[in-house]
Formats: C-alpha cells, structure tokens, sequence
C-alpha cells in the first residue's frame, strides 16, 4: 500500500513552520520597530498606501493564481504561493534592514520596505516557479529562504561594489529568479519527465483561474514598475506608469499574433496568453529607469513578447530534452528572457543617450558586469539549494503523486456528483 | 471531414493583429511624448491613479470576466476582452490627441488620457457584448476599432457643435455602444438563431467567473463615474461616488426583487443578478453632472433597475424574434436602457433645477440634439461596420462552432479525468 | 410532487425587497445630503478613498467568495452576500446618523460614514456565516437588518455610557457578529443536522472561489483595520498597517502548521487555510488602538491562529454535537475566537503600558464591562431574530433542499455535458 500514498508531511512542514515562525518573531521583538518619524506622514502615507497594495495583490494573487492552471494542483498553487510568500518577505525585511540595524540599533519598518521586501519575495516566487508539482512546501520554503537570501546578497554586492541604485539592482529580481529556478529543476531533474507527468496539464476550468491571476499581474504590473521610481522628479512615476503601460498593450497583441503564427492549427495557446503578455512588464521593468519616450517601452514590449512567445513554444521543450531542465511555468521564457533583453535596452538606451564617451563606456562595464553578477550568484546559490533539497530527509513526493494536491490537502469524500 | 473544424486563423489574425501593431508603434513614435510639465505632479499623481486602476481593473477584468458565464467560453471572453480593450486604448488615445497633435505636434501622455481613452475602449466592450460567440478575434478587432473612431468622432461633434463637455459627452458611451453593437448584431443575423444554440447557455461554474467580473465592476463603477468629475469644486467629487454607490445598491436590491417577481417559479436568475445590478451605475453616470441628491441618485437606480431586469426578461427574446436581433449579452437591457434613462433623468433633473426659462428651453434642444446626433451616428457607423463585417474574408465560424472555445484555443487532450 | 420543489420566494422576497428598498428611498429623501462643507476636500477624498475601496472590495466580494465553498451554493453564497452588504450598509447609514439628524435635521454622507456602515454590514455578514445554507434570502436580510440595529445600538451604549472610542467599539463588530449567529444558529437548530447534509461539503473547483475570497480578505485586512485610525498623529496609521500586515503573514504560516499538526494524515485542510489565516487580522483589529511594536502584533497573529485552528479542527463538531449548535462556517472559530483574544490582548498591553495604577483599573472596568454589554446584546438580539425566524410564514427550505442553490436560483437545463 505504501506507494499509494505520498508521504506525511506532519513530523516535516509543522515543526519546520513554527521554529522559522517563532525565530522571526523572536528576530522582529529585539530588532525592529515602526518607524515613527515621518515629515508629512499623512501625504506619504496616502500617496504610497495604494501602489503599495497593488503589489500586494500582485504577489498574494498574481503569482498564486497565475499557478492555478495545472488541473490539480490550485490548492497548492494559490496555498504554497501564500505561505512562500510572508515566509520569503519576512526574511527579506530582515535582511534588507541588517544594514540600518547594524547603525542605528533598530530596523525601522514603513510601506516601502514593505514593498522592497514583497519584491524580494516575488522573484522567490519566480524561482519556485520551475519546480512547482515537483517539490513538497518544506522544499519551497527552503528555495524561498535561500533564495532571498542569494538575491538581498546580490543586491548588497551590486550596491556596495559597482553603485547600482536601488530601482535599478532590485529589478534584476527577474533574471536572479529565473537562472536560480533554472539551476535548481536541472539539478532536482527526476528520470522519465520527458514523458509529462500524468496531471501536467490544464484544463477550460482551472485555467480561467490562472487566467485570473494573469489578467492582475498584467493590470497591477505598471505599479510594481513605478512603486520605487523616485516622485520628486516631476513627471518621472508617470512616465514609469504609462511606459509600462503600453509595453504590456503591445506585448498582449504581439504575443496573441505569435501564437498563432507559430501554431499548426491557427489557434491561440491559453497559457501564452497567460505568460507571454506579461514580457513587456518585465522587459521595460529592468529598463525602467533608461526609456523616456512611449515608442522606445513599446518596441521594448513587442520585441520581449516575440522572444517570450517563440521560447515558450519551443525552447520550453529544448530545455526538457537537452538539458533535463524540466521547467514548469516556463519561467526561462516568461521572466528569464525578457528580463535579459530588458537589460540589453538598459545598455542600448543609455549608450544611445549619453554624450560623453568614457561616461558611456564607464556604464557599459558596470552594466555588464551587474549581469555576471547577478548570474553567477544565482548559478551559485540555484547549486547550493539544489544539492540541499536533494536530500531525501525533506520527503519529496513521488511521481505519481506530483502535480496533485491530494498528496498535501485534505479532501472530504465527494458524495454530491452530478 | 472540412466542417469539424473551424477555419484557421492563422493567415488572418497573426499579420493583421502585427501590422496594426507595428503601425501603432510607428504612429507613436512620431506623434507622442510623456507629459512632463506637470505641476504639483506629485499630488496630482497620486490623487488620480488609484482611480485610474480602478476602471483599469473595470475594462480588463469587469468587462472580460463578464463574458465568461458562456458555459464554453471562457477565455475566449476574457482573452479577446484583453485584445481588444488594448488595441481600442491604442487607438483612442491617438484619436483623443489629434487635435492636441494638429497644435502642438505632439500628443501628450499622462493618466487623464490614458483614463479617457479606456473609457472609449469600454465602449467598444460595451458593443461587443451584442456579438460575443457568433464572431472571430478578427472580427472583433475591427468592431472595436470601428466603433472607436465612430465614437470618438461623435464625441468630437458633440464638444465642437453643441458645446457639451467631456464629462457629459463621454458617459454617452452605454448609449452608443449599445445601438452601434444591436445595428452590428441585426446585419449579422445568422439563420437558425431563434432556436439558441447549442453552447450558448450557462452552468454552475462559469456562472461564478462571470459573477466575479460583474461584483468587479459593480464595486468599482464609483471610480469610472467619478474619475472625470472636476475635483476643484470641494464635495463634487465625493457626490459623484457616494451617489454612485447609493444607486448601485438600490439597483441590486430591485434587480433582485424584479427577477423573483417575473419568474414563475419565483427564482432568481444569476444572469440578471450579474447585468442588471450595474443598471443603476450606468444610469446615474449618464446624468452625474445634474445628480445631487442622494435620493435622485436612487431613484434613478430603482428605475433603471426595474427597466433592465424587465427588458432581459421579455424584450431580449422578443428582439431576437421580431427584430432578428440576437443580442448575446442584453446589451440593450444592460446598457442601452439604463442609459437612455440617465439621459432623460439629466434632462428632467436640469429642467427643474433650471430658473431661467430661455435657458432651459436651450438646454432641452442641445440635450435631445445631442442624443439624436449620438444614436445616428451609432446607427451609421453600426451599418457600415456590419456590412463590411458580411464579407467572407474574415472567415466567421460556422454555426456549429459558434460559443465554442475550441474554435479558437489550444487545448490539450485531457488524460486525467474524475 | 410537492416536497421536491424548495417553496416558491414570489410573494415574500419581491415585495419585501421592494417595500424596504422604497422605504429607504423615501427616508433617504428626507433626511440625507451629500456633504459639501469639506476643508481640504481635495487631499482628504484622495487620502481617503483607497482605503473605502478596499473595505468595498472585502465586504462585497471577500465575504461574497468566502461562502463559495459549499458545493453546490456559490451563486447564493456570492448572490445573497451582495444583497445582504447593500441593505445593512443602507440601514447602518441611517441608524448611524440618527444623532446627527436630530441635532441638524440631515444626515450628512461622505465617505467616511460609508466606510462605517460598510464595516457595521460586515458584522451582519459574519453573522450569517453560521446559518448560511439552511435559511432563505428572507431570513438573511432580516437577520443582517436586526443584527445591524442592534450593532449600532450597542455602539451607541458603549460611545454614551462608557465613553469607548468609535475606533475601538466598531472592532467590536467580530464579537457582536459571532455571537449573535451562534445564538441564532442555536435557536434556529434542525433535527438531524447532526449527520451532515447532502450537500453541506466542497470540493476542488469550488474551493478555490472561496480561496479567492479568502485571498482578498488577507490582502486588505490592513485596510480594514487602519481606515478608522486617526492619521494626524504621524506613523498612527502607518503603524497600524503594518502591525496588521505582520499579523496576517504570521497567522498564515501558523495556521498552516498547526492544520498539518492537528491531521492524522499530515495534510493541509482547506479551509483552515482559508479562514484561519485571517484570525490575526481580527485579533489585532480588535486591539489596534494598543498595539504598537510589531512583535506584539505578531505573537497575537501566531496566538489567534492557533486558537483558531484548532477550535476549527476540534470545536465546530463539539458545538454541534453538544450545543446543537451548527454553525456552517465555523464563525466561533474564526471571528468569535480570535475577537476575544483580541480583546484580552488590548487589555494586557494597555495594563502594562500604563503607569498610573487607578487609570490601569479604571481602563479594566470599563474594558470588561464593554466586553460584558457587547455579548449581552448580542446574545439578546441573537434570541431575538431566532424567534422570530421559526415562525414559519418566511418558508424555510426544506432539509433536503439546503445548501442547494437549485432552491433560488433559475439555472438552464444544461445540454452540454462533456
């Protein structure tokens, strides 16, 4: 009877929850405290609270939801999305505030590192995003914990070392998520997943929920472009909103033409039309702070959608069988490239702009090397979490019980049927 | 085996959806720019864009999840909604700005236009509703382009010729949607509709996602009657949402009670409890600028209530029958009544406030003129789309695809099944 | 043939709906106006304006998807929430400006008076949670309009006699609602509720709308419980959201490993994680005004969670069992639990933070009594509306037709079955 089963997570995921949750609390009792001196709180607060909270529904429902089109796994998608996502933002305002406890004593907390912090989160929830199905919550918790540990390191280092602002180190969080992802499913890589897992696969019903999930990542993404944009430049948090904007317009009418394009029958893919039309979001995110002008986000948006649209269709499966890299949301194509070729508009932008020089050849050296940074950290610390959850101690579900989410909820007997 | 399958779209919507795509892009490039000479920017900023997400969650979501309570129609609803509220913002936003690009040589960007310009593209939603499932994303692209310039023609008209203001000329949007998307839906009767076909039905499931789009837009309707208002004068703003709420919530009081009162069994029906409660939002937004009690608001809200629930019970089938006009979504009794309603409570609501006789007299004349203008030009533009729309170019889906997801959508075969 | 039919609602819902909704029209008539005498209307709109759509959004749609779990009654769950929020948030308005209206002869609305009402609506709603399923929309608006009555007159006593502020007699609402619908549910009991009924379970598709729901309610609980607090005294109101937000996150994770702890097979329940998560948002709703760091909102996050749960996993069957008391969503355990630990928590810390040992008694005095009156009239009123539902004019649906939404609602006969 055994193998008919997937294994008890109760001596695993609930000593596991309340040791990190009481740590935390512990943590939070001796180190932080509200910040209280505010200069003109009420507009601060006001004017911060709402693109605050359009975050928040980006990372509680987006990603959760966005999770929700493997025909058995919502529960999982929406519920493991959830728990990864305090766990991950409560270890990233720690460690985004190390800095002002180690000078001021006290990690002072107010909406933006709230917001700072859910961002970290979310490109820990990209990371999860490969091995979703595949991983037990004990695992995606570990991932979400080291992984934001890889990536505030990445931010300190690209801060300390080369001066990258804030706006620009944290946007990197796309392409830190997704080479991390990718490194971990590669070295969880399970025998025989060229074949599909039995319930890898969407069906007309869960899929309206990613598409739910989809469709508030797509409206709320201009917010988590211009949440950290500086508003004391007159005009510069508009430009972010209506830029992004455009760029996910543009990228949900050119990744529609592409799938169809690329599709033998003429139809459109459901789950392309989930991912595909968010690249422009990504791809003008990274560059945020280099497009100024409505066509340059757009053809930023049109080019990531292409790119998005042909890896998801075919390199999604080169990725399977070439390297036994077994991607489940295709988060390679979906965050990984158009995070790559935000990038590269970042660099072009800038050169294009800059009239001096050295000034110009400068800030290619540090872009470039920002990059290698950033990948080699996340190769690295992908390695690192991959060789750990290896580990059989963590109970990783069986194959046939991947992809189900009657291996980790309890259902009542069905009795109504009709 | 030819008539299994719907015709491929590929070499129709892949290069259109492109070329309109990239003709945008282009027209950006040389026409638009970021406003960025704003004054107080931070406060306007802030003021302006929760309410802009508002209504961008109305045309996105409300607007997409209200069409999926067809019980096979799921993303083709909220899919093509997506498409073609992007492409129809695309465009109005260069048409709004002509004018501004005739004087100025550049079309500003800023959050007031990217509002007005979704407002246009809800209108073009709005016609829509009358073809849902009896046509392809082709077609409906074209329609929303159409019904855009038409409209945005009509707005023009209507501010140069009779002086109306923005406010109250974009609110005509119900009432032109809906005559534009019955005229579309007369020309393009398909033989054989008296008898519904065979998916155009609702169930248990789908209910639900369409019940989430019109709680969606029943919660924000305040914004999208608010957000033009002038926040200038101290307390106009608040009226227009706290009446917009009030009628909103008397309209699903009535709607509720109106259903249970003409069923023979005495049941509610949930396609009534998902249109006609927003009868009340779109009545008092056609008349926002004269509402200025609370108990106007209400009435209002109780009329168009009662009108729209009656008008889906006997007038859709009676429509469909006499008229062969096969009104998907009861366009008319969801929009076109109510607003027409808010239109003459404007009318009365002005008359009585008005002292002056000669002045009244002049507001009555500009107020019908401004009507018949509007529906005209409704009606022409409706013809004119309809009968291009006739051409077999386009390739309609036979009658047997019609409502049918996999017409248009990839799905997989599904090997798991409880 | 009679019992298979649930009795016809025609001649109860529809002319009751309709004398209460043009009774409030005619009320409305007289005694309201829009307030128009605001200083600053601009700043304080726009400050405010957000935070009233978040609490719309949780009361009309969280609530509304949270009852979707049942079965086969998400369109009563979502379709009787939205009629019940709009009639007691009409009735709130009302009963809440009674003062005002003798003193100044008007009502005066703004956003804040909606805010509140809303929040007196969500008391109702939580109230109904218990009997939802067993009773008819007759019976849920009568219950929402007394349990609103007598919620405003327990805040009035408590404002007149013990001079409790509105910030913390409104948080009141979870006590005053819990138990209000655990004494209606008590009277209300049904032989042979002991065995669960047919249709009283859920399953994988519909629980994910009540996931939605849930999700929601997470998301905006800190608007929920900082709308209220007074933003002129700088980081009050700031301080307030992210206590919440802290509390919240550790009442997830909590609720997630004590659920795997209390399960004999190691498995996440899903409604735990549905309901229970939201117990820290209550308990520091109830204390909001005595929290301060943010350690102690999140030991009373983890403390509320584990209460939570574990009544839910342990308590709801000894209720019914013992008490007959059947209590469908487990309102006890989410909101009555976790209110009281709130309240006791707001005592201790404000025992501890004061210095003065006359004040500290003083406070606990008038902190119990508030207790005390509070549970008295909700017991009270409970008694009330009970009685006067078993009277059997208001036909309740017969046992076999509960939680069945075939009992309300039209649905076609489905043709389609794939």
């Amino acid at each position: 009877m055994a193998p008919r089963y997937a294994p008890s997570l109760r001596s695993r995921l609930a000593p596991f929850l309340l040791f990190l949750q009481i740590g935390f609390i512990v943590i939070y009792a001796f180190c932080t405290e509200i910040e209280n001196n505010v200069q003109k709180d009420r507009t601060t607060f006001s004017n911060f609270y709402p693109e605050f909270q359009d975050v928040n529904v980006m990372v509680i429902l987006g990603f959760g939801f966005l999770c929700t089109f493997l025909v058995r796994y919502g529960f999982s998608g929406t519920g493991f999305n959830l728990l990864v996502a305090v766990m991950a933002t409560q270890l990233a305002i720690i460690l985004n505030g190390i800095e002002s406890w180690y000078y001021r004593g006290k990690i002072r907390l107010d909406l933006k590192s709230l917001v700072v912090a859910e961002m970290c989160a979310s490109s820990a929830l990209i990371a999860i995003g490969t091995v979703v199905g595949k991983t037990n919550p004990v695992h995606l918790i570990l991932i979400a914990l080291l992984e934001v540990s890889g990536f505030v390191l990445n931010q300190w280092l690209l801060q300390t070392l080369l001066k990258v602002r804030l706006l620009n180190s944290i946007m990197l969080l796309h392409i830190f998520g997704a080479f991390f992802g990718l490194t971990l499913t590669w070295i969880l890589y399970r025998r025989g997943s060229e074949q599909q897992f039995e319930k890898e696969t969407f069906d007309r019903k869960t899929g309206l929920f990613s598409m739910l999930g989809a469709v508030f990542l797509w409206m709320f993404w201009p917010s988590f472009n211009a949440v950290l944009v500086d508003d004391r430049i007159p005009g510069r948090k508009l430009g972010a909103v209506c830029n992004t904007y455009l760029a996910l317009a543009v990228s949900a009418v050119t990744a529609a033409a592409v799938s169809v394009l690329t599709s033998p029958k003429g139809k459109l893919n459901p789950i392309h039309m989930q991912s595909c039309i968010l690249a422009g979001g990504v791809a003008v995110g990274v560059s945020i702070s280099a497009v100024h002008q409505p066509w340059q986000a757009m053809t930023i948006g049109f080019t990531a959608a292409v790119v998005s649209t042909i890896g998801f269709r075919y390199l999604k499966i080169h990725m399977l069988l070439a390297f036994q890299c077994h991607d489940t949301c295709a988060v390679l194509s979906t965050y990984g490239l158009p995070g790559l070729l935000g990038w590269l508009a970042h660099l072009i932008l800038q050169l294009i702009d800059s009239d001096n020089h050295t000034m110009a050849i400068r800030f290619a050296v540090f872009h470039i090397s920002a990059l290698l940074i950033t990948i080699t950290l996340s190769l690295l610390t992908g390695i690192i979490t991959g060789l750990l959850l290896k580990w059989n101690f963590w109970r990783p579900p069986q194959d046939n019980k991947c992809f189900d989410d009657q291996a980790f909820w309890e259902f009542p007997h069905l009795v109504v049927r009709k």
